[in-house]
């Protein structure tokens, strides 16, 4: 084992100091050789991607291999990096494979705390660039997870060319999203042939994730969008507590938590029975990026706001009575008569019960990109949910059309992406799609 | 005291539960009314703005009154929101002072882990908004210092008129920046009549602090300008590690820590000696926002990147020898011949003895705020410092027009305010400035 390393930069509130830091593995590797490190690395309990090898906090520790990815059922951590990229104009399917694979061996790296390469930020020639951009040295793994998607673009064929040879092998369920009422979508904040969401409990962790893979990519794939969030606006586990939105209230009190494993199998991942085949084990997810219109929502008297969430402000609990985690009674009446859940709530438009009982695995994150021309804020909900297939969504989505929040939402950025299973060791993402 | 309280959302990594949080003393003045919290305020020990009252990380309180504002010398902490505002066209010397005085009654609360009012997000009427936006409810203070600026325009004449009054009370030291070599400034970026740092270990906390204050403003100033920064690369207290910037160096390694006491009284606050009387005991902020053109110093070998900065990259130790507090030897030769730490290194050139002996206090933090159209993520250091006149930062960014690391940064925003020095309770931040 490592010696005990030193707490971490920016990790004052964050426990540092357990688990494996980079720094404790670079200093291994320089004692031992890189069999070293290979040698822990090989050495960890494979327990399937996605669950905790070791620790909580920053010193949690996610496997990257295993049947599903990780950073779908996993414990929602606290912040978000997540990116869209293109192919290169030209770019082959040798190429498009390559990078996946390549990806695929940086990401089993750094969710292991480990840096993107084993020459590392300073372990290399002196006279080559560095392999890894060294901001995350020191650092813990954060429970950092890596997840990659495939756009429906990447299957489409330009110019009668079928790009990637794999036209065929589209999933029939990875479809653009149809346009929905209230859309004001921007090109440059959607779509996508590729994406990557990095998830961890340090920014700063996700950040050199996204930014190491962007690196990696260089020359055959490059940026499209991409956004941070600080704050996670979803429990994905029963663990953890419900956390708020930029609405103030909290978010995703019913949202599919990882414990309901029956419910997970019949509303996220892909089976046998939906195929394709390269796709079982995977899932779908929808990415939007919704700008909350906050200033006018906080001149909202509370009344109204409970109303329109259908929920209350402070405890959460539903407007039907109850506390947090009491169920929705939609069909009870205030002393007026009137629904006491209001027929424009959010939370009954959003309910299976109204949506041919469709959940979705809700993955938000709170968002502020500095300020409009204005003087307000450009803040809001990037909104992230895994589903088996994207028409699930739809049917949501299109039940919100009455959502009496929309007078406080603008939908501003979205995409779709089908999410390939997990890969097995030695293997690369999305493999199957090749095979 | 409250009872314990649940984990905050958001923080399964930063130790919830600890210290009191807003739910917390909801509960408690619900139960005893509103004397109650403010029996809570009152009894906690003031040992002067910037001194911990408790705890640590996410239970920190740092209390806002005292001689100096918070946030200055307060080891830094983990997250960052910053905004300048400007006030409203033909907002009067009254609403000024009323606005600093209800700036400063919310941010004594903010900072205590209260909500901005005292009928927070569900305390007051169903039939009125909330006073408070409600997203940090249930978290506690985090860490959060709020900090206050006034930028030169504030003191100038619009179309021949002496907006508020103060003209003659400006500050000879506060004007603004000469342009500097290599400057790219964006006029939307730099500037501004007020500033307000929030700094906290949680982001939802920092934002929540901005977006009330920025509500408060309604009508008398809105927001010009925002940053968001995920992650602090300076230390201010020897109690911390040095974290890294996106060059993926350790940085602020030299920087004035707290401790050193007398060096903050000589570098950062003003002085009677120094003057105006309204300011002794504040001290002068630059913000710049660096971009840093992170795609092409990743292609830069590590012997030049550790040559441009004059440390290494690992350890940090300067290029003269040693580990990372070592003193530098910048006459000492490599075995060439040549300076061991480069003529243009960059931490020669803002070395105190190619300075006059000036040392700043360094506050910055990383920041990504997306890409660029080119894929290019828009990256780099939001670049905040404190000294007892802005010309000794003029002095260091002169020195520094040789510096080596240039050809990788761009200088896109810039603003210079001057801190006045806290307040005393009672009384309202600035008040001096209009006695």
């Amino acid at each position: 084992m490592p010696e005990p390393v030193p707490p971490a930069p920016g990790s004052s509130a964050d426990d540092p100091g357990r688990g494996i830091s980079r720094r404790g593995l670079l200093g291994l590797a320089a004692a031992g050789g890189v069999g070293a490190v290979a040698g822990i690395a090989a050495g960890a309990a494979v327990v399937g991607a996605g669950r905790p090898e070791s620790g909580s906090g920053a010193a949690a520790r996610y496997d990257f291999y295993g049947p599903h990815q990780a950073g779908i059922t996993t414990p929602a951590q606290d912040r978000l990096h997540f990116a869209a990229f293109d192919l290169a104009a030209g770019a082959t399917r040798d190429e498009l494979a390559s990078l996946l694979a390549d990806w695929t061996d940086a990401a089993a790296r750094m969710t292991q705390g480990l840096e993107v390469g084993e020459t590392g930020a300073v372990g290399g020639s002196p006279y080559a660039p560095p392999q890894d951009t060294g901001e995350a040295l020191g650092l813990p793994a954060s429970g950092l997870t890596i997840t990659f998607g495939f756009g429906p673009s990447l299957f489409e064929t330009a110019d009668g060319v079928d790009r990637f040879g794999i036209a065929d092998r589209r999933p029939p369920a990875l479809q653009a999203l149809p346009r929905f009422t209230g859309d004001a979508l921007v090109p440059e904040r959607s779509g996508g042939d590729l994406c990557v969401q990095a998830c961890a409990d340090d920014p700063q962790v996700a950040v050199h994730a996204i930014r190491n893979l962007s690196r990696i990519a260089f020359g055959r794939a490059s940026l499209r969008w991409s956004q941070l969030g600080f704050g996670r606006t979803s429990s994905t586990s029963t663990s953890q507590v419900t956390p708020r939105n930029l609405f103030g209230f909290k978010d995703g009190t019913a949202n599919l938590k990882a414990e309901e494993r029956s419910a997970v199998d019949e509303h996220v991942w892909v089976s046998d029975a939906d195929g394709p085949a390269w796709m079982v084990g995977g899932s779908y997810l929808v990415a939007r990026r919704i700008r909350m219109i906050i200033e006018s929502w906080d001149r909202v008297q509370l009344s109204e706001q409970e109303d329109l969430v259908g929920r209350t402000k402070g405890e959460g609990g539903p407007m039907s009575g109850g506390a947090e985690f009491t169920a929705l009674n939609l069909s009870a009446t205030a002393a007026d008569g009137s629904p006491a859940i209001a027929r424009n709530a959010h939370v009954r438009l959003a309910h299976p019960d109204l949506n041919d009982g469709i959940r979705l695995l809700r993955r938000g994150y709170n968002f502020v990109d500095g300020n409009d021309a204005l003087g307000r804020l450009d803040a809001g909900l990037f909104f992230l949910s895994f589903q088996k297939d994207p028409a699930r969504f739809v049917t949501v989505q299109r039940s919100l059309a009455r959502d009496g929040l929309n007078e406080y939402l603008k939908h501003v950025g979205s995409a779709v992406f089908a999410i390939p299973p997990g890969a097995a060791e030695g293997g690369s993402i999305g493999d199957g799609l090749f095979a």
